[in-house]
């Protein structure tokens, strides 16, 4: 972690210390490194004496893959976020927006510290620690809780793991620092493989029929992206329905392993004809740039927007996009 | 890694040392933790001033995604192995019998050395370094050559890691001291993703269809499995046209995901009515008893078998067996 973030992790250490009421939010539809940071540094907070709370604007309910990570019980709903927070953590929450229906609470709060790794992230607390080195928002808050000075014991470790591991795609993107992190962790008593399986390797039955639809369907079509080629599938509501978001979402990361592939997207469908569009690029093509001149963001490698439309509308302005950015 | 190997280790590192030329076998149908172990120790015996090969019985081919660890052709074919080797090494290789055509080398080699992870190797080595606590044979490589003195550069630490990467599927099983490794080898520069991707996330598109197929006739059966589900697909051979012997074998690792389900088995045709069964368990059903029952062995929790006859009466028999171990 650069060490340029030094004087913000001071300060961010300073407003918590000084705090006696603390809220920490994830960002809507949190994944296990927004809710894993937040529910590590809440923990923490909540043993040093402070009224905690951690919660997220959308949907109400906590994906059950993570309910474990609640050892203290300091999740609630989104309705028990006081109007004023006296302190707010916002964590892995890469602009104000991503708060959904909590993100007022960022201008009627009495500090706000900001603790993220997106590149994207303006800094909109009155502190912000942003590291887009980090692989995980978990590691920013594993270097502010060695800066509050708290030992790592397991129920903490655990949080911070469940963030380190998914983010990181199980250690798939993951610096020598990051392994020697993920060491730490386990040294501290975290049972890595209970960890990870509900959170990446376990699924309803559903989640294979789901699989054998969207992949029986899928098209590579040579020379679109770059002079290599271009692969997509489509999930649909029906072949969704019953799963996780995250579920969905890791569809993509089976599309993306075909070879003759530089570019992989899939095509969720959120409502009837409103898709959410996620691109990955191996390495050559700017899978940004795509997602920009479709109204969306992410990084060069991966990237995404949502498209209205049927289907072969939404890929037909997909591969003109493409065009235009890969040649 | 426990302490009494260090004896064998240096009695390992004392053959090694003594000798002016070293034959590294790896198992049939090599993976990368048995080829990038007997590269990476190659590698540094080639350094030392010894002549050296590589080499495995069967298949006669390199698998593809793995020759890019050979950086001084090493690899030589099962016809350039001396009858009567000087001295041998056999790595990742639990029994005389996984060498294939080259078996018999044990025989004849002036000193065989043993290096190997797995527990029911039975030490057919004149020096057998076993240590079934490794995740990896590489993580047994890479401790032979810190006895040995040597630098761990870029090469080496490649070789070493495709092995750590692949047999703890991505670090899912990974202790503390494991992690503390793969920092070590990053820190010596290898580039993860660009050795991990090759070997665990690329694969040809026709595997999306492959999935497809499998995944869409695969089947869950309620309270089979110790009072829990039991989950099955098969692959057969025109399923698996095309693909490489890992690539089909990593269907396993998708139909055990199935949070219904306490174990998964996957058929894999050899030929027709001829079929390799892999079992997995989650925690509670000892499936190396299950394929010890059909002439199999194993892990308590990865095991398999094979089987004659047609999918319908293999499943059926497996059910019986499933049946009488699990109650």
């Amino acid at each position: 972690m650069p060490n340029d973030l030094n004087a913000p992790l001071e300060s961010a250490a300073d407003v918590l210390r000084a705090a006696s009421d603390v809220t920490l939010l994830a960002h809507v539809n949190p994944d296990a490194d927004a809710l894993g940071s937040a529910l590590a540094l809440g923990l923490v907070l909540h043993r040093l004496g402070k009224s905690v709370r951690v919660s997220f604007g959308e949907p109400e309910t906590v994906p059950e893959t993570l309910l474990g990570l609640d050892v203290a019980g300091l999740l609630v709903p989104a309705s028990a976020v006081p109007a004023a927070p006296e302190v707010l953590v916002a964590l892995d929450t890469g602009s104000v927006a991503r708060l959904g229906p909590l993100a007022d609470r960022v201008s009627t709060a009495g500090a706000v510290v900001v603790l993220d790794h997106h590149v994207s992230n303006p800094g909109y607390g009155t502190v912000n620690v942003i590291d887009p080195t980090a692989e995980a928002t978990a590691l920013v808050v594993l270097r502010l809780l060695d800066v509050l000075g708290v030992e790592l014991d397991e129920p903490v470790a655990r949080c911070v793991y469940a963030g380190l591991v998914t983010d990181t795609r199980s250690f798939r993107h993951a610096s020598a620092a990051t392994h020697e992190v993920a060491a730490r962790l386990l040294a501290a008593g975290v049972d890595a493989e209970a960890v990870a399986r509900p959170l990446m390797d376990s699924h309803p039955f559903g989640y294979l029929g789901m699989l054998a639809k969207v992949l029986g369907r899928a098209e590579l079509i040579a020379d679109a992206a770059g002079g290599r080629g271009f692969v997509h599938a489509v999930v649909t509501l029906d072949d969704a329905a019953g799963l996780r978001p995250e579920e969905v979402e890791s569809v993509v990361d089976l599309v993306r392993t075909t070879a003759e592939a530089e570019v992989a997207a899939v095509l969720k469908e959120l409502r009837p004809s409103s898709w959410s569009v996620s691109l990955r690029a191996v390495s050559a093509v700017d899978v940004r740039e795509v997602a920009q001149l479709l109204g969306g963001g992410g990084h060069r490698l991966a990237a995404g927007y949502t498209a209205e439309g049927d289907a072969a509308d939404v890929l037909a302005r997909l591969r003109v996009a493409l065009e235009t950015v890969a040649g």
